[in-house]
C-alpha cells in the first residue's frame, strides 16, 4: 500500500545516508598509513586511543571495503580498495603466528606494526581472514589470495570437524564436546562467501559442509521448538547450568537470516520456514525488552538471571542483526507482521544507536537505553555490523520499493 | 568523642547481624553433601541455578570458614569445620590437573564431581588453593597439609619470578612482560597468610619475598603520584593504550590494606603512610562516582571510556575492600577525615547491596545503584569479600570502642 510505500521510502533515505556518514568516518580515522591495516579504537571525535589492531576487525574491514567497492556504485572509490589492499597486505604479513605448531593458526590482536600480543583458543580470527581474503580476491582477481582463503578453510574445517587440539584448547575430563552456534553460524557464512556467483563445481565442493552446519544450527532450536538455545551437545542435546540456558537473541536472529539466505539458495521451503519462526520471531518475543525496548544482550531460558555483567544491555550488533533479518523475512513473504517487527526495530535502532556528532553508531547502551560506552570502535565494534546492515538494508528497501513502484 | 562512639557503636551492630546472616545464607544453601565442596551459583531464595565449582571460590570458602572458626567464638561450630574439611578434601582430590606438564597447575572451574571443565593460563587458582590448605591446616594442625600450602607457593614463585611457561601461555613477540597488580598483591597476601603467628624462621624464609612484592605494587603509582594504574611494564613504566590507563579503584583500595598491614607488621611508617595517601584516599577520589555514589569499576586514567562493558557498574567488592581499607586506616591514625570516607562508603553500601529478603548481598549494581544482576552467588560471587570484609570490620571496631571506652 501506499503508507508502507512512504515509509520504506523514508527508511531508505535514513538508511543510505547513515551508511555514507559511517563510511567517512571509517575512511577518515582508521587507515594506519604508516603500516597498514585499521585502527579501531576509536572515540566520538576520531582519537584513536588504543593502537592495537585486533585481527576480526581488520579481517572485517577488508571484507566491509571489498564488499562496498564490488556491490555499490557509489563506493567504487580508488581510496576505499587501496585501504582494503593495504589491510589484506597487512593481514597477511602479520596475522599467522610464525611461532605456532600450526602454520594457520593466527593471533587475536597485534600491535600497531603487526607483532602478536594475544592468540585465543578458538576459530575465529581465522574465520574473518578466510572473509578478508576471499572477498578482496574477487576485486583483485587475484587467484593466490582465493587459493589461500580455501586452504585456511580447509584448516578450519579440520580443527572443527576432525581434530581441534591444533587450536591450543588441552583436552579436559569435564569439558563436553559442545555445539556452540557462533561456529556452525560461522562456517555456513564462508561457504556462502566463498561459493557465491563461482559456479557449480565450488558450489558442490562446499555442499556438504553448508548442510552439515544448517543441520548444526537447526539442534539449537530446543524444548520443543519453543526456544533457540546458544550452547548444546555435540549429540545437539540441551547442556546442564547456566551455559546451557543461554540465549543471546541477536544471535539468533543472524543465524535466522543466514539460515533464510542459504534456503532461499537452495530452494528449500522448509528452512526458510524455520528461519522466520524459530530464528526471527521466537527471539523477538521473548529477546525483546518490554519495559524499555530494544533486544537484551543475554537471556536465560528458565528465567533465572545470566552471570555474564552485560546481559540486560542494548548492544549495536544484535539490533544490526535483527533489521537485516526482519527485512529480509518480509521481502520474502510480504507477510505484514515482520514489517511490523522491523519498524519496531528501526524506530528503537534509530532513536537510540545513531551518535549525530559522529556520523557512527554507539555501541552499548545501558537497559533503559542510555549511553553506556561512548566510543564509535573498540575491541570488539569496527566497521563491520552497522554497514553490513545498512547495506543490506539498502538492497531490500530498493527491491521492495521497485516492486511497489512496478 | 560521644557522637562518633554512638555511631560506631550502630555500625558494629549492623555489620555483625549482617555477618550471622552471611554466613547462615551459605552454610544452609551451598553445601554440596554428596562430593564435598561448594556450590556457588545461588538465587536469591537459595536455588543452585549451577552445579559447577569454581576453584578460586572452593579456595576462598575454606578459607573463609576456617578463618572464622579459628578466630571468632560464635563460629566455632562443628559444621563449619566439617564443611571446611570436606570443601579441601575436594581440592585436595580435584582441583590439580592431573593431565598437564605440571603436577600443580590447578583447574579453574570444575564439574560437580570434580571433573576439570576449564583451566586459566594465569596463577589464580592455585593461590586460593595455597590460602584453603594454610588456613584449614591451622585448625586441623596437619602438618602435611601444610606443607602441601607451601609447595604450591614455591611453585607459584617459580612462575611469577623465574619462568612462566608452566601456565601454558605461548610466548608471543608483541606481548610485553607485564606487572598487572593482582600478582604481587596476591603473593603478598599469601606471604602474610603462611608467615603469620609462625615465628621469626618461617618471618625470615618469605621477608625477600614480601619486600619483592611491595615494590612491585608500588610500581603502580604513577603520573608523579596522582595515580594508580593497574598495568605497568616490568620495569615499572606506563604501558601505552586502554590496559597501560586503566584503573580499578576497588583494587588499589584492597592493595591499600595489604600495605598497610604489610607496613605495621615491619614497623615501616613510610609504606603505610604511602598505603593511605596513594592507594586509599587517591582512588576514593577518581574512583568515586560524584553523581550516583558509589565506586566505578574501572576508570581510564586519561579520561577515555574505558572498553569493559561494566565499567561504570557498582560492584559489591569494591566497595567491601574500600570499607575494610578506610576503617583500618583510621583506627592507625585516628584522622577524622579517614572516619568520615569509611562513612560514605559505609552509606552507600549499605544502603544498596544487603538483600534483606536473603541475608546475603547482591554483587551487580548498574551505575545508577538498581540491582543488574539478582543472585547472591554466582562464578564470581562466593562466599569470601562480604564476610572478609563483615568479619574484619567487627575487628576494628572492637578495637576502636575498646580505646574510645577505656
Amino acid at each position: 500500500d501506499v503508507m508502507s510505500a512512504v515509509k520504506l521510502q523514508e527508511c531508505r533515505q535514513l538508511i543510505s545516508s547513515q551508511l555514507d556518514g559511517v563510511v567517512d568516518f571509517w575512511l577518515k580515522h582508521s587507515h594506519d598509513e604508516q603500516y597498514g591495516g585499521f585502527f579501531t579504537c576509536i572515540g566520538r571525535d576520531g582519537t584513536v586511543y588504543d593502537e592495537l589492531k585486533y585481527v576480526w576487525l581488520q579481517g572485517r574491514q577488508v571484507w566491509m571495503y571489498c564488499r562496498l567497492y564490488r556491490t555499490v556504485e557509489r563506493f567504487r572509490r580508488p581510496e576505499i580498495l587501496e585501504a582494503a589492499k593495504a589491510g589484506g597486505a597487512f593481514l597477511r604479513k602479520s596475522a599467522r603466528l610464525s611461532s605456532s605448531a600450526s602454520p594457520w593458526k593466527c593471533a587475536f590482536c597485534l600491535t600497531r606494526d603487526g607483532k602478536a600480543v594475544k592468540v585465543q583458543r578458538s576459530i575465529f580470527s581465522e574465520c574473518f581472514y578466510v572473509m578478508a581474503l576471499d572477498e578482496l580476491s574477487r576485486v583483485t582477481a587475484d587467484p593466490d589470495m582465493q587459493l589461500e582463503a580455501e586452504q585456511m578453510m580447509e584448516q578450519l574445517i579440520h580443527w572443527v570437524r576432525v581434530d581441534p587440539s591444533g587450536l591450543g584448547r588441552p583436552p579436559l575430563p569435564g569439558d563436553v564436546a559442545t555445539n556452540s552456534m557462533a561456529v556452525p553460524m560461522m562456517l555456513l557464512c564462508l561457504v556462502q562467501q566463498l561459493t557465491e556467483g563461482r559456479g557449480q563445481e565450488m558450489a558442490q565442493k562446499y555442499r556438504e559442509l553448508g548442510t552439515w552446519c544448517v543441520s548444526q544450527i537447526l539442534q539449537h532450536v530446543q524444548r520443543e521448538g519453543t526456544a533457540i538455545l546458544e550452547n548444546v551437545s555435540a549429540a545437539g542435546a540441551e547442556l546442564p547450568g547456566s551455559a546451557g540456558r543461554l540465549q543471546n537473541p541477536g544471535h539468533a536472529l543472524e543465524a535466522g537470516w543466514f539460515l533464510l539466505q542459504f534456503g532461499a539458495e537452495t530452494g528449500d521451503e522448509e528452512i526458510q520456514k524455520t528461519a522466520i519462526e524459530k530464528f526471527m520471531e521466537l527471539p523477538m518475543e521473548y529477546g525483546w525488552d518490554g519495559e524499555h525496548g530494544g533486544l537484551f544482550y543475554f537471556l536465560d531460558v528458565d528465567g533465572h538471571c545470566p552471570t555474564q555483567l552485560e546481559w540486560s544491555m542494548k548492544l549495536w550488533w544484535p539490533h544490526c542483526e535483527a533489521l537485516i533479518a526482519l527485512l529480509m523475512a518480509y521481502r520474502h513473504t510480504r507477510r505484514p507482521e515482520l514489517l511490523r517487527r522491523f519498524l519496531q526495530v528501526y524506530d528503537y535502532t534509530f532513536s537510540h544507536f545513531p551518535d549525530d556528532k559522529s556520523g557512527e553508531w554507539f555501541g552499548y547502551l545501558t537497559r533503559d537505553g542510555s549511553v553506556a560506552l561512548d566510543f564509535m570502535g573498540g575491541p570488539f565494534k569496527g566497521f563491520f555490523h552497522v554497514p553490513r546492515c545498512l547495506l543490506m538494508c539498502e538492497r531490500l528497501l530498493d527491491d521492495l520499493l521497485q516492486t511497489h513502484n512496478e
